[in-house]
């Protein structure tokens, strides 16, 4: 983020189940596509027609069908389809890409279930990925909260939700501890605030880092 | 191979397509039988249940609908999934595995279409799979046989029997380079003989090699 870059921006939102960060991604790509940004909102897991077809084989049938080791290769050929078919086309023609959920996430919930294996999913990242986000958003959201949200919500498919406010807790901390590790790319935004205050915040957090690397097209800017 | 091992003995068939490896893996494990071993007899890709769904995803569909490096990870999904639920239960027991292709012949494949990937391929192999065969038997063929043979089958899902002579003469090269590069496991024999003839080299070949790590289970030994 320190230095121009010739092609776009790759932003990534974090946060627990309920935290409003698919909200959160979905305000900032409509406010960036009024100040003139191409933008391409996509998700993980998923984000590629290949990525959701191995989605689909993942979260599938039993839930302990996969060991923690093939799930995360499962997710990691997911994550190099999306990389490789929708991110990397839209950073190379100056796009913003908006990504609900990237390697962080895989990060947490490996740390939850299977802390041992935090050296392997880095280093699988780095042999088979590479690619890490500009910009971090950590939506954060207190657990009880989230929780009642997540629950409220219809059709979710996220397998984590049933486990309760201990999950959502040890979740905000897995987070919050990535945010520290990773310092130069995160930015922490209070969750607990009506939906347009943290759009704000959001939206100012990443202008500032667009206007550092991304000078905002001139003809296109209008009052959006 | 050198020292006597607590559990089983991993044994893995290279071999161009047309080569007779199936064949012989199957000789090999009635053989085996008769004399009184437990032998489980896999394949790759696939192997186990779960194994197979991915082999599908991966063989299903347009060719280039993956990526090498995806492919590269999936397939590698396949091999951890057939480790874990079939090949180190089996060792474990004490069995003798036999298996129709390993690692080595996506090292042999990937030499073909992207040999820059061997470095990825090699160091994949080393984090999440990690086991390597006690000994691999390559059933060297004359490319143009194994062509005429492999045309020859019924069904044959495999993908690449389409391109022909040179390609058979590649991937006959790629495997004796990989015999040479593991020269401590691999064990090269005629394929170009009559079916028994090489049945009984490769049957001398295991022996040898289990006699020196793995004693015969004394009560069952039979003339077989």
């Amino acid at each position: 983020m320190t230095s121009p870059q010739t092609d776009g921006l790759f932003l990534t939102f974090e946060g627990i189940d309920g935290s409003g960060k698919s909200t959160q991604c979905r305000l900032l790509a409509d406010h960036l596509r009024r100040s003139g940004r191409e933008v391409v909102l996509t998700r993980e897991p998923g984000g590629s027609p290949g990525a959701e077809e191995i989605r689909r084989l993942v979260l599938e049938g039993d839930p302990d069908r996969w060991s923690a080791e093939t799930e995360l290769l499962l997710f990691t050929a997911a994550r190099r389809d999306h990389l490789e078919r929708t991110i990397l086309p839209a950073l190379r023609a100056g796009k913003v890409v908006v990504c609900d959920r990237f390697a962080d996430s895989t990060r947490m919930y490996q740390g939850l279930s299977r802390g041992d294996l935090r050296t392997t999913v880095d280093r699988l990242h780095s042999l088979m990925i590479g690619r890490d986000p500009d910009l971090t958003v950590l939506i954060d959201m207190d657990p009880a909260t989230g929780l009642a949200r997540a629950k409220g919500r219809q059709g979710s498919e996220e397998r984590f939700e049933d486990f309760g406010l201990d999950l959502q807790e040890k979740m905000r901390a897995g987070f919050l501890s990535l945010a520290e590790e990773f310092a130069d790319r995160f930015r922490v935004i209070d969750g607990n605030r009506p939906v347009d205050d943290v759009a704000a915040e959001v939206a100012a957090t990443v202008a500032a880092a667009l206007s550092a690397t991304h000078p905002a097209p001139a003809s296109e800017e209008s009052g959006g």
